[in-house]
């Protein structure tokens, strides 16, 4: 029975103790969280303790910590808990500075744990099919990727300030859809982007509407658009044209179709990600546990923080230079 | 906490403990089943102990009794849980014979404890949601309904035989959506049968397609047509016509689309009931045990059990006789 | 270039007339109708020049006739134009009444002249693209067809009167489907009907909602469900399962799909025939011509006319005495 | 009666002049081609007769001319029928040189005449329903556009090298949606593109693929996405977000749908533009009759199809210096 410590007990944090609850190999013993009524509502619910980082870290029946605190805590609680040799499950991102990120990806690889990043989307079960189905050949090469993204509303101001901005706070998913649908890197981007839903967005000095285009190293091109609104709820969908033939990934809801004396209706698409992804993040979960049990190959690893941060990055670059960015 | 014993740890047993795990309030004391090495495997895997019958009566702390074993066991074990007063979640039909199942009703109301049959379909999401939005009225008076049922094969000979004809084993279901969807009770069955898919199933007098109509006591009227053969999987559909539009209910899959130089392409529906109700099962315990916490009431009784089953009764002798069959 | 006589100037008239005038071959000569303005305005329209029957009887040039007219013509025109030698275009159906419809078969397989029926549904591009892909075998053997029905809303009770019930009036066209889909005989035929669309309809003796199913001779079943009411429009759907699979043809709209706050919404379907059958009036005449011309072989029949007719007396006779009939 | 002259008894000459001839106020009197065999085919078709330009010009009594010729022909039949005083349709583009389609588009408003380019998309009935609902305000104000056109394979290397580049050739249509559905102008552009079907049209100077980016004058975002290669057949949608929701445009096909042992699938989009937009060429063709008999106001103009060049020139020159392109 592996012991397992949760930084965060937030939504996301509420949402992995839930999954982890499931998993036969693993007890859930400590919850962290400045908050410390959330840290021993959560505590309780699991028969968990609260405690704190430095308790975490000193007890050495801790195998496993989930890193689902704020993002500026993410580096220092993966590089204390690589030096201390424990797994590592974090969440997205790695870090919102590109030089820190990588450094944290140097401390995990020294230390030999693992860390998944957690890119939920790719455990989504429509995305996982989608990609395995690429993999099986159903398209033959793989040649342009379309992105959807878009969000139900902006978040609260503060949010925004803090969030190192939309590509790195938004797309950053994006960004590793890209790469693990194209299986490919990279060679340019060229980003536009506008404040169409808020101007007090604009007025932080960033925007809530985005339209990129990656160039890959194999020539290959990927558009995508994500705005910070859409009346519908939230909008997650791809598509992916090959030689031989496209795939789609839709959004989730119910299979009820209405017909009334106005439309032929389907239900909404889900509200937001922690609705969309509910599924995604219990196998996200499960993989985890897979992958520490050896029986399974991580899929989200420290790079691929990395990597979609660095994409965010150029992104951010070329809208405010108005220029087109190469990648390393 | 709640003491819990399962009798029968075939397919559905499994399930129904696997979804009782992840509930906070129950313990899975007792694993009963003939087969004594499935009994073990499953009593293990959630730290229960396997048991007789006997044990389980005897067994004072025990207050819920699973009842997931073979049919011909439901209508025994039902009265003697009721009378130990236990509360009882049961697996369809409550007994092939409506005298019995008439009887157990009748044993279950004295005791007066909590009877749940396993009409799962109730449960699924999708077909929840429709009824919620019938109740809502977003389509006026329903006036007609059909359900369309078709299993992904037949099942093999020998369980044909005992299975009580189609239209107790296979169409319990259906007559049961029927009688939810459309809140009303029939005052005329007219069924049909034939035997398309295998002579086999002929030769034992039974039928592998059917096709019923009824005519509901306000009028209202509803077609069923089922199958024992849909070469593309498990097909579980139904919609109601109100006097202000229509509400359909379809079947699950991915959302991937796939374009290719054949065709748009969907995934196929779920493969069987197993597959297609995994949320419905989870639904359903989870139901039960609010149930018996007193959060909500009760959704499927042994009243809709026995109505269902009287139904299945009409079709056959409609079937049989050829003609039209008024019930009660 | 062959001189057209046209019997009727209502709506299916004016249709008929518009599609004839893109046929090279072929030229209106003259409109016949009760109504000595409509007749005027449609004659005008197509440079033809109004008349009445003897005229166009006598006038040898005349090689075609369309009989379009109210329904208690048909079967007099039919004869009239058989004997006279010339090809025939008849609306459905072939007359209320069944003895006088085999009347008039006998007299146009004497005659041999070219008579088609007008199922314009066999015309229509979904349904016969779906027959198409029963023939070439995609579902192995047809087994089982459920047709939907429903008109967007009841004719007034006038037309009722005269219609000769809905099982001649608005069925006929489903038991035309039903014998090209499955391409086999009704055995048995059982149909219930109700009233709940608007009593008045009650009062003539009709019904306004009807369920029928139909054992065919090789065993196979067919449900067929209308109704005089669908809020959305008109609804014009059916599904064939077979041995191998299931085709289902829906109904046409735009593609057009909104995503707002309220839904994900697409058209209604057209309005009514009229509209839904556009394309498929247009490929009835073409057909016609074709049939004339000698390059294709006739569709639809007076024998289907008959056949058809022969199922609503049978549905019609079922409901009113409660009973399952079997068919010669 | 309008006297019409056609030149061009190509593919989309064939077309115009089948939909001409359902037109009761004009006939086709000429037809132009240098190829005789063509040209006497198709004015024997329609009772015409075939002619040179100068006779045409010199015909007084011809009051439209539809230019359906190759493209260099477009500018100076353009002028010559303009400066005689002639109703002009003409085929898009108006030249491949920019300065040329300008100096076209002087004369033409010097001369007075109407000119339509055929921009056919815009008469597409699903296009034309999503344009009148943003009209209307279904979603409130657009904000994004995301363009998706694919053509079912690529043209011959002869055609590829005489087109004008794929932005020329191919996207000009999509800068046509993309003013046309937006309502704005562009700002700047930025395109990329890629060799992924066929180096041989690299070797051409010219790219297969194209990832394009516009942003206009008011901050709204659009991109359009194209390939030479879709295996599935011609693919024509495009989506629209707006403050309050998103219009979709889909493919058109019948609506039959399949199930088998290996998915749920529906028809391919229609083969290529001939076929997708088979309703679009017959609208438009009425349009401009109308637009002639003053019942409706010109919906594409010889400035759009300046606009469109000017928007595919600054799309080659962003692909080719790899550069953010500024409007005017």
């Amino acid at each position: 029975m592996i012991d397992v410590a949760l930084f965060g007990a937030g939504r996301i944090g509420t949402i992995h103790a839930g999954n982890l609850a499931r998993d036969a190999g693993a007890r859930l013993k400590y919850v962290v969280d400045p908050n410390a009524k959330a840290a021993q509502a959560l505590a309780e619910r699991h028969g968990a303790q609260v405690a704190t980082v430095a308790q975490v870290f000193a007890d050495r029946a801790v195998g496993v910590v989930l890193i689902c605190s704020s993002t500026d805590t993410h580096a220092d609680l993966i590089k204390a808990a690589a030096e201390a040799g424990k797994q590592i499950f974090c969440e997205k991102p790695v870090d919102l500075d590109l030089a820190r990120a990588r450094a944290c990806a140097e401390t995990v690889k020294k230390a030999g744990v693992t860390c998944l990043i957690g890119f939920q989307r790719r455990y989504d079960p429509t995305f996982s099919a989608l990609k395995a189905r690429i993999q099986k050949g159903e398209i033959g090469t793989p040649e342009m990727l379309v992105v959807t993204s878009r969000d139900p509303g902006a978040p609260p101001i503060p949010y925004i300030r803090s969030s190192g901005g939309i590509f790195k706070d938004m797309l950053i998913h994006d960004f590793d859809i890209f790469r693990w649908i194209l299986d490919d890197e990279a060679e340019t981007v060229h980003a536009n982007a506008s404040c169409l839903v808020d101007p007090a967005i604009a007025e932080t000095g960033d925007a809530d509407c985005t339209a990129v285009t990656i160039r890959t190293k194999r020539g290959r091109l990927c558009q995508i658009n994500t705005s910070r609104r859409a009346a519908y709820g939230y909008d997650q969908r791809f598509e992916v044209l090959g030689s031989e033939g496209m795939l789609q990934a839709g959004n989730h809801a119910t299979e009820v179709v209405a017909s009334t004396a106005s439309a032929v209706s389907r239900d909404l698409p889900e509200h937001f990600f922690l609705e969309r992804y509910r599924a995604a993040y219990a196998n996200e979960m499960a993989h985890f546990f897979a992958v520490l049990a050896g029986r399974e190959k991580l899929r989200t690893t420290i790079d691929d923080g990395v990597a979609a941060l660095a994409l965010a990055d150029a992104a951010t670059t070329s809208w405010k230079e108005g220029r087109i960015v190469r990648l390393g």
